[in-house]
């Protein structure tokens, strides 16, 4: 007898007859002799319909009370899959985050979990009930209702899964688990039966948005056995994202490619080439709240370098700007964007012990003719800038020179 | 520095404009110098909307679930009414019934207020914040979300003033306080500047819709002054409802006329005139679930007795098939139905004082040659039932003939 957290998302609750399939699927789970924990999400559109609503009677909702009024988009879904339960004969107890003590910090709106009191879930599994617990909200020390921010609860089960060391957080979604890279571009891509949380983490940061990057960190802390499955088909055992990594020499030197369309270079050039020039030129592009990706700053010669960044392309204008207001203090000469750029990724554990990937990677796209503009590397992951017109193709290219199709 | 309890239903927050009207009529009465608490509803269609829903998803909802998904629209609107109140600069904090600890009974659905912990209301008021609280919702010994039923949002409010002894509760409502009679039949009808408990609870059962009846039960066992309100004028006292009668000389005889169009009377012919008749036409009606208003039992004569009763008119036929079931054992003679009856009814503690009271209704009756078909009494309230053709007729001339629109 397995304990199994299955986390929905509101996707999966989005109307009464949905809820009436999780219902059956949690029933077949129960059946086949597991244990079984459900953390849910808001049906799809109401934490949308909340918000608006907060933001029609105050400007600037209250972070304490709007926590009060978006919770209650998780309560609705756990009382009504409770039901829907019932209703097909399985006993089941619905619990909000702070009815089951998920403690967190006082960080309304986006609040971390400390602690869960795994007691009263024991209590009821063992009483053979199916446990429904919201996700996505928990309370404070002081008992006020807090959120942990979108995509939340799939840390709630991840959490709840690690307190009750479950056998298998599973995290019903969309997609029938985790593919080589994006279908639509790729028709030869393959969905992986296995990846490890490293790769997970690199290909959800870059837009494979399967699982929240959190729940995926911290289910990589607990050791936490996570599953990626689809909750519209009955077949498949989606993903698995597992804590080894795989030594058989079938092993493929890469998992996954990912990509994003919404790059926008800027390149400083000419700055004088000492130490701080990163900090100067970046630190007034975080206090106008921009997110940077991709960052790089080649040798200087004569005393300057030139010093190039990648932001969201919405962001480009407002960088543009504060990079003219500091251009004099920088001492740069120009200032050049570029916002026809996309970003092709390469993520694989088996990089590490394969020397040679990133030459195959730029040869192949050499071979197409594709420039490489920018290139930046990790442990497992290498990441370069091209014009977005080549993603496609470098996309396909590189799944198939690195034999992603064949599994 | 008074401390108010203050009650706004589903109209007065229907939406977010209405929301903030109440954000600045509460902010007003803080400024006055007054400590203010406010109990707030759901906003108005909210709980008919996740009632609909829990109904696709289970045709029996369970009812410890239905109070988990139900008790979310009161939720929505103390965080919507604190944002509201933040945002012109108002501190102010809300609680769900969990929160502010209103501990009930386990009945789901219709649960019963126990006890309310009033330590967390009192430090808050104390630091300045006006305290929203969740009608309708408390929890039971075991955490378990539960609802007190319709119209529970103004025992809430009761309550809550009761456990901290306010100096007022006052219930903001669609009407600007009690009617001597509804004004759409009698255009003097006259607002009451003072009701008592008795009176309200004889109006308020006999169709005047304007506070729930369980909630001025509530107030007169614990000596709250309650007060009636419009939501929706500035100017007003309302209607207060009060324990002392007033014993001024110019106290009118009666207070006010209710009346109600929705009854249908069933008489059972020809019944053998023994003890537990009553019982035996009776019982069967109620195990059916059909409410019964009116009973007539009058002297029998050669052994035999006519028994008659009123119900709803939607009741009419389901209270039939249960009487014809159950003719022969009851050895009746014959069931005889009219579904076009009406109910009116005078309400008065000075009926007590004053004999007479009966004679001069049922005179002024018969002068505008209206038949009575049926008589109630009480020690503050005469019902008669009339031919509903002539309902609007009677209702103006008693107002008239008792002097009702001179106040």
């Amino acid at each position: 007898m397995a304990l199994i957290v299955q986390k929905y998302g509101g996707t999966s609750v989005g109307n009464a007859e949905r809820i009436k399939n999780v219902a059956r699927r949690v029933a077949q789970s129960q059946k086949n002799g597991d244990k079984v924990i459900v953390v849910v999400s808001a049906m799809s559109g109401e934490t949308n319909r909340l918000i608006a609503l907060a933001k029609e009677v105050a400007t600037h909702p209250e972070p304490r009370e709007l926590d009060v009024v978006v919770s209650t988009g998780e309560q609705v879904t756990i009382g009504l899959l409770c039901m829907a339960l019932h209703d097909i004969g399985v006993k089941a107890k619905s619990y909000t985050g702070g009815q089951v003590r998920i403690l967190t910090d006082s960080a309304h709106t986006k609040a971390r979990i400390l602690n869960i009191d795994e007691a009263p879930i024991r209590r009821d599994l063992d009483e053979g009930n199916v446990v429904v617990v919201a996700g996505f909200q928990g309370t404070d020390e002081h008992g006020n209702i807090t959120t942990l921010g979108r995509g939340g609860s799939d840390t709630t089960a991840v959490a709840i899964a690690a307190a009750l060391k479950a056998d298998e957080c599973q995290i019903y979604t969309d997609v029938d688990g985790v593919y080589t890279t994006d279908p639509r571009i790729v028709p030869e891509a393959r969905k992986l039966d296995t990846i490890t949380f490293e790769e997970m983490l690199e290909l959800a940061s870059l837009g494979s948005k399967v699982l929240q990057i959190r729940s995926v960190e911290f289910a990589g802390k607990y050791k936490v056995k996570l599953r990626v499955l689809s909750s519209f088909q009955d077949e498949g055992e989606g993903t698995l994202i597992t804590v080894e990594e795989n030594h058989t020499m079938e092993q493929p030197v890469i998992s996954g490619i990912a990509f994003n369309r919404d790059e926008a270079k800027l390149t400083v050039l000419g700055v004088p080439d000492r130490p701080g020039v990163a900090y100067q030129i970046l630190e007034p592009i975080a206090d106008a709240n921009i997110d940077v990706d991709m960052i790089i700053q080649n040798i200087g010669h004569d005393g300057a370098t030139d010093f190039s960044f990648t932001v969201s392309r919405g962001d480009l204008d407002k960088a543009v700007k504060v990079l003219e207001a500091n251009k004099a203090a920088l001492g740069a000469k120009a200032i050049e964007t570029d916002n026809t750029m996309a970003k092709v990724s390469i993520v694989g554990v088996g990089m590490r012990s394969h020397p040679g990937v990133a030459s195959k990677m730029f040869r192949t796209l050499a071979e197409e003719g594709i420039n490489i503009q920018m290139i930046t590397t990790s442990e497992i992951k290498i990441s370069v800038a091209i014009a977005e017109k080549y993603l496609e193709l470098a996309v396909r290219v590189l799944h198939k020179a690195f034999g992603l199709e064949q599994g």
